[in-house]
């Protein structure tokens, strides 16, 4: 099998090598010429036996948009364009519905292993016709662990499907760090507990709560002990808000998904608006001394 | 009536004012030199006609527990305690223990109002016996705003039922106060409001959520627009850890109480322990940036 | 002055006996021929002197979108549309839009104050330009409760503010019946507390939650002691999901408003799909008991 | 080695098969005449070459306490007891105390494992002295997976904080259950997604999201596909409301596994208390409709 790959950052330059290694054929495209296999889109597609398979690795939202409008130009009817990015759900169709119009296929593929998937194999999540899904298994099964398929793939349904379920699985993620990342803040707190990274590191056989994040927790502490070059201080990425809203939409409670994303936003934050008027009130009510705020440092 | 009021602090010394406004005799006794009127309470004691009442209005804990042993000495059988701090109910039931081995009565009351209650009246819930609610019920007509009793003073039940109305009293005042602060923070980062100490203001007459806190918070942002001179850092007195250990131990899901008290641990953090840990598992997965920590400032 | 008004529900018909008791001439429409003053919008348009004033006071969305639809095209260069209902902030632009094509004017206006607006006037939130505000205003001073305009009206700041402001005082009201309705079952829960009702009825003058949702909660449990005739279920009509997907795009924590949002979710559910994936987990690794499944009554 | 093992339930029934297949001899009690090995605890003691190791692995509180006074009085100097149980850590020290005053020694151990430890080993988290852990190693090597010791056993500090590591290990399986259980709910309640059971299978290699606990949920939904035949009602057992009541103790905010907690609470209500009364206070001010309390099936 022989396809192109546009997108050689983080996650499509491992997945180039991975691909490579199974022994499928990969042309790379990527703005930057240090990564990049050719020099721009028609290069790309001249290179590729018809019809063509190009999986998409780009940011989501307007750079993904763009390359799909691009391909819907570049590639022909038959052809197959993969999203394996992070894109919305939402957006699945739309694009779905662009390249349909030129007959070209189109999958959505959630892909989920990070910078560990070259090694061990990316856990993948498939939206799309059975049709489309059963054209491009090749390329899913040289990308995923090896072992049973069913184990790391799944057709998860229609398209726009595969991010779906890739946006829940990162809800999910968000959930799990911030339960281990509260035990954490418990053992440390507490005087008697003399040895918190043993703890995680004892719990990585046996018990219920092994995981591999478990597993990369000990890791980070056996790296970072007390986690003292590192600032409480957490992005998002998009999935987890979108996973609230879908939870909001659908009339879904998700308390725990919802508290992991909102103490993301407070990481972040200098200062709580909120709780400078909790402060105000407190004060006004009671006469409770408040907190001055800080002078700003320029 | 003649009565003894232990505790002439933020609260004490305004009741102390309007009782005697309302024609109650009082003598007060404080360590402070500047505010007591007699100068132990052995005094206290002997300038009060039998049977005694003595209102208690010191910090709860500790120091309270102080104050009730030392009056079950000093007090005779057929005198009242009445505990009007902010004493956790299950202390309530141990004092009313010690002091009916002594024939001493007692009632807890929870008092409600904070600064503004020398003026306005206080709200005022008693836990005890019916007989000893109708004794001391000069005192609480005293100390609860004028008009209808019902309004602003309640016989919540057995020994121990004032204060832990009280408790869930200041419970709700988190989830009230946490809940106009979410608001305020999400009125303070749109671009397309322009007035948000006039919306709040709006508020005051004719909508649903207007109440005695938003007239405060009016006020607050009034005194300093934009709370540029307070910081996000807020304490807690306990009543709304109790009101969360309550839920607890009756299976009772509190979910925004408890959001409110979580609000303010954040707010007292300077880095969070279990947010470092969420980035650094973050890092660990997918490669993410870290936000290096701070140096510590000496 | 002499105004339209369109939509006479249980907010509209309310409002158009205050309009008319405040002096002002109000032409009415609804497909309720019992409650309609004219027979269609043409009646209504004709009716009223130019630049003619209409205030739409139907349901959020299509029904709303339709009438300004309709308005765009029954009105002129110069004539006013004031969208009282509980739009989303994002749909007045779109009409602001719409409109401007033909030179109508525009307003936004959030109204707050329920079945009780009649008597005691309405909160309103307008958004949009200072000129059409002013305009406005004599239909505004009539709406509101007597006394400081700035206590019950607002302009808020460009188009969509008024219902960005009425979005988040909704999302506040959700998080203080939420407060609120915690502390109830708390005090319910509690053998000690012989008088729940008497213990809420207490708070109204005095406490720091005195409010007039308390109000409201003391007369609803007059009405129904322990609330024996109403079951746990809750709706909820769209402000409250929207304040936490603010509170997502601007990242804004809001856990207390997103609580009040999940629990009325979970109300609904007669059985809990996650709930039933917890206790399937336990039985997993525990052997712990499962409760079955209730066969569904036909 | 040679010790004895109180209790021989779903746990130490299993404990006792393993450690025997590891070359330890066991002598068990229990109150159940077809699982115990000796008809009561002074032939236990009879039976134990000196000094004696006995492992109590009973309920947790009175049960546990009771059997720990017994061998206080069974027992010598210089034998020890391990409570291998799921005791609160605030007991461990009052035990400990109880049976220094004759010499014994002392050590609690958190196990996690669940039904699968017989096969897979426990892991293991220790409290006590040094000297002490050392002596009972060989039974902790017996009970935990082979391999490094490192990963499935620890000595977490004094007496108390192998129970409190458990504790916390608990909290985190009450999140980490939550954050899976809600995923569930969201892939369930979405049109577009076609193979839920398939994608929770396909996550278990090569996602960020792979785990034991996401093992089991796989086995769950494969022997009862949509979880038709089990109620959304889950207990608990004890660690997850004193993992919030040190959250609450430390000031350590939890508001993910608080979520878990809250949920369970919900999730075992016929109706809520709290719900009606928002659902009251809706059709006060709003006369929204409510939904009427049905009616008791006797």
């Amino acid at each position: 099998m022989h396809i192109g790959l546009i997108g050689l950052g983080k996650m499509g330059f491992n997945m180039r090598e991975r691909l490579r290694g199974q022994g499928i054929d990969v042309v790379g495209f990527d703005r930057n010429p240090g990564l990049t296999d050719v020099a721009d889109l028609q290069e790309l597609v001249a290179a590729l036996p018809a019809p063509r398979i190009v999986w998409v690795m780009v940011p989501a939202g307007e750079i993904t948009h763009g390359v799909v409008k691009d391909l819907s130009e570049a590639l022909s009817a038959g052809d197959m364009v993969i999203d394996g990015g992070n894109s919305k759900f939402t957006d699945d169709q739309i694009h779905a519905t662009l390249l349909a119009q030129k007959g070209i296929r189109f999958l959505d593929c959630g892909v989920s292993g990070g910078v560990w998937g070259l090694e061990n194999g990316y856990g993948l999540m498939a939206g799309g016709s059975q049709e489309d899904v059963e054209l491009a298994m090749p390329i899913f099964d040289a990308l995923r662990p090896d072992g049973d398929r069913a184990e790391s793939f799944v057709h998860v349904g229609d398209v726009g499907a595969g991010h779906y379920a890739k946006m829940v699985h990162n809800g999910i993620e968000y959930g799990l760090m911030q339960s281990y990342a509260e035990g954490y803040e418990l053992l440390e707190a507490k005087d008697i507990v003399k040895d918190v990274h043993g703890t995680f590191a004892a719990w990585q056989k046996g018990t219920v709560v092994r995981s591999w994040l478990l597993d990369l927790l000990v890791k980070a502490l056996q790296e970072d002990p007390g986690l003292s070059k590192i600032a409480g201080f957490v992005e998002d990425s998009g999935e987890g808000r979108w996973t609230v809203e879908e939870a909001i939409a659908n009339s879904v409670p998700a308390p725990a998904i919802t508290a992991a994303l909102f103490a993301r936003f407070t990481s972040r934050q200098e200062d709580s608006p909120s709780m400078k008027m909790v402060s105000a009130l407190r004060n006004q009510f009671g006469g409770h001394a408040v907190k001055p705020a800080q002078p700003k440092v320029e």
